[in-house]
């Protein structure tokens, strides 16, 4: 199975994490997997939904938007559609929920991180980058509010990051592009920390049921994947 | 650990699979795992989205809905609220998808049937009773097209059915009530055909990251329910 | 003129008031009348509408929806819509007018309770089985106020029950079902107490306008039924 | 019981109806009930509801809204909330098959015409004022129609009209006041024909349940009133 | 270059002011140029938006709305369709900046005045009438909070008015009506002072781009406009 | 009056024009004045609004959104409160009737461009940045059309810009950044074509009425900036 430019079937595309991206975020990345890229920014707000209130526990929520020209076809924009889509909206409950992992929220105190991922190129793989991201931006607001002493300890207890994998063709591949991904058997989103750890297993059989053993098959993929996005990510923070 | 009524850490709750509940529908079930209650009704369309029109292909899609009295605390009712919640517009993504690997929708021909799933009682497990449920509406309403000469060959290819696991305090529990499910540190949920084949898996660290031991163990329980599950669809039909 | 099942012209279908069909509701009651099926659950909240803050006053107020396969033709779901009909806002408008007029709303005191009127089932006159039902339903949250000691006193004044009758190829009927219905030249809708004095007449031309002995006759059945009802209602509570 | 300019209890507010108020309506009448104003301007539409097509039948159907400062306090902007309310729905449903009564929509061949009742300025009574008014503005479309031959036979079979009664401080009274209807122990609105045959009767319980007795007092009045409105009508076409 | 009514190009068309059209507002002024008529009718609110609170300072906010029957042909109501569409947020953002621009919001204290514009009939500049008239509205407004002793100094500052300009067929034209604004090239809209000063400029070319000394001669027009307009609304306030 | 970077009062921030941004649109230009980065993309549809169908002429339109990290606050996501405030409807209006200046539509053909205007960081002038950049992203997409022989001839008759200017602590200064436009006592935006001949003018006394002297003397200005930006586009296209 050949891939574009020569991929190995257990190999990323080329990543890029370019912190401080935005002058205005308290934290913000601006990550590249391929030709997906997506600008990630973290606000730091003083108020919680209503069921923490009063608890001393904070909150990390994630919003997800496409630019309408991100994809192959112009995706109508849904400010002016007037509602966020479905997938919109399951997406941006999966990087939330990711994220929110990563921290103690006790420590992080009664305050919430939203973290905006805005894809301004789509090439697959848009919510598990987001995730890697996010993470990122995530942390950056964290030192601030360290640096600002508006925290006294560090609320992150693991270092999180996402990639997709699936089974095109009869092949287990990493980090699938668009082209792989809309011609997929089978697709998986793997959410973990930098202990291989699971936070998250998404795998949907999009043309014929599969076996525990092709779940498997991809979780390793997807172990390979996530060490050397952990790294890159590490590299931002030493 | 002690589950309500005695109920062993590999045994599902009470079940019942009731066709034909509503006169109206093409296919119905009211199913019911222990409190949670759940009606499945199935309507057949001569129409399809605008993606499948002139392809000869058929569609399935599915809603689901919450009556607001359903849960512990009344829910606003999304109508008034003026649309469908996130949680929602999930849930009955996954149940579309989930029935939709049961038909060869070339078979099916041109036409969608779509399923509502109404929560009436909230207990735990709306989704994975809604697949289960649905997927017994959905074969009585293709039973129907069969006998009214609209198709003429089964497009039904696979039995579909689905349970929710979890570790909760440490133990791996089949089929979470809402108390477990509300407690528990990891929440899976488990699509399979009757070969026990995966059609979708979704995984999710609730308190902490957990191993792929801990998948695995999930795995083996949500097969043991599936085919208990499947065993009780299957008396339906013969 | 001939009915379904050989029933009279002033006869009810039969009849059936389940209470407490739902177990997290504080009353609810599953109401049939022939094939309308209407489960009415009431919610006891501890706000009020803004205009009666401060006033020592509650409030009753109702919300109505059908189930997408609840009728003939499938509906569309008002939660997928965005907003409720105009039809669905009249009847539920009706509901809550009907049942406010059984309490004294100032020994209710300053508490809110919602009634629920969810149709599973339509075969004709669902907004007079939701008062029939909702009544029901909101004597037993009362009924749990008192036990609870909430309220020290009873604050329902007069029992509820309500019918539609209609002029059909000339004759007059009594609680008309869906066939009826359609082709009704006259259409009304009663609301009455025990004693038959008068909450609410609606009373509609459908195909030519009819004299005052038409409405005289009309609510002369209405009466009947209304005591039927109101007797079945009450062996409920006795 | 005195009443404001001291009114009669079974007197009318002084009644203006003025056709062609705007010059741009195919028909229009602003009608006057004392310090009730209304705009009623009707459209002739080509297009005729989904279930109307290609049967050859017309439709009436009317909107209504009112301008934020006509009331007492004024009211929020229905376009700047984003729907109309539960009210409104009721009122132009009302307005619409009151004013559908009066035509042979066969007559009338598949077009729409469509009644916009837009209240200026509001005391008591809008919805009555606004049939008796759209009742004018229909006519003259109709008139208009007639005259640039794209009907050959007047569709109009009947004349209709509308007044408000009730029950104050114990006294049966015609056309409330907005003080008068506030304080009303029982609220009635009658459409009727010139016959003072009946299109519709809404009567409602503001207090306490009223008689058969109170009824028919109420329903006298109206006729009173009705046939007053209906010679001032009259007056525009002879 | 002929206009209707043998007007010249620098003429305004019989423009009519009348204060008071409407009982309940603040401050009301039913406002015409030729067959543009517009009320516009003012309410005082005690909350100002977030941004003011406990600045002491006020302000002024307008809504604008056109009945259905309004123009040549009916436009849907933005009640009906959900939402205000983009021309009318522009008018209505216009007028309230233009008429803020008039009163010192300090002086007027910590409360907000809206003013509601509603277009009667449409015949082109309804924009720059609900400006004028809106002043009308606005001034009453005042006095009443003057005379009520809620302020004790006038916070009016200047007055203001507005007029629109075009070039059509090569001509420039004052006070455009429907016919002449719809053919027209360059389209201008002027609000100042009485002292002819600007408070806004708003200039388009429809057709093509216009030059230094055509925005200059257009000026000049609706200087001498405007200051027409604010003589007819300085006979109401001496 | 002293400016950031010692900018002179004349002087246009640091500009950059990047085609070819994003590699799905047709035509995409990523376009900086200083901290204001706007990535504007054309994408070619082949339907045209109703009012244009089977005329023959094509259209442009704009849609308009910002990032909500783009600003200083966080803004919250218009896909999230479910609608376009009534600024970005001002914006988006204003960016599409500019731009459709720049071509005879007739030579367009029946056909849309339709021009997505993201703002990725905000610092003043986004409007005039998104008209200058979106110009260029149009006139790549129109050149992709004819090298594709879509059309034949090129439908651009005219090269746009635009520029803001305003009076700042009375001093005349171009192309305001955040910080000037916000205490800005006069604001101004123009939309001019290569020759300088105007497409549209909006200026507002933010403070106090201005003088038409003050007009002249930001029109002078902006005739400046626009010459440069001109320039800047030109190099583009050579």
């Amino acid at each position: 199975m050949e891939r574009f430019a020569n991929r190995g079937h257990n190999e990323l595309r080329p990543i890029s994490l370019e912190p401080g991206y935005v002058k205005n975020a308290a934290g913000s990345c601006f990550v590249k997997f391929g030709d997906t890229h997506v600008l990630c920014a973290a606000t730091v707000e003083d108020k919680v939904p209503p069921f923490l209130r009063n608890t001393g526990r904070g909150w990390i929520n994630a919003e997800y938007g496409m630019l309408p020209c991100a994809a192959n076809e112009r995706v109508e924009r849904e400010a002016v559609k007037g509602k966020q889509s479905g997938r919109t909206q399951e997406i941006q409950r999966l990087i939330g929920r990711a994220l929110r992992a990563s921290l103690d929220l006790a420590v992080l105190g009664e305050r919430q991180i939203k973290i905006d991922c805005d894809v301004i190129q789509a090439d697959g793989g848009t919510r598990t980058a987001s995730i890697s991201g996010g993470f990122v931006a995530l942390a950056f607001a964290v030192q601030s509010l360290l640096k600002r002493r508006k925290i006294n300890k560090n609320p992150i207890v693991r270092q999180i990051a996402a990639i997709s994998c699936g089974l095109v063709d009869g092949h287990a591949l990493l980090d699938l592009d668009y082209a792989e991904d809309s011609t997929a058997e089978v697709d998986a989103n793997f959410v973990m920390d930098d202990n291989l750890d699971i936070i998250e297993v998404q795998s949907t059989a999009e043309q014929r049921p599969f076996s525990k053993q092709t779940l498997s098959t991809l979780l390793e993929l997807a172990e390979k994947g996530i060490k050397e996005v952990s790294n890159a990510q590490r590299t931002l923070f030493s």
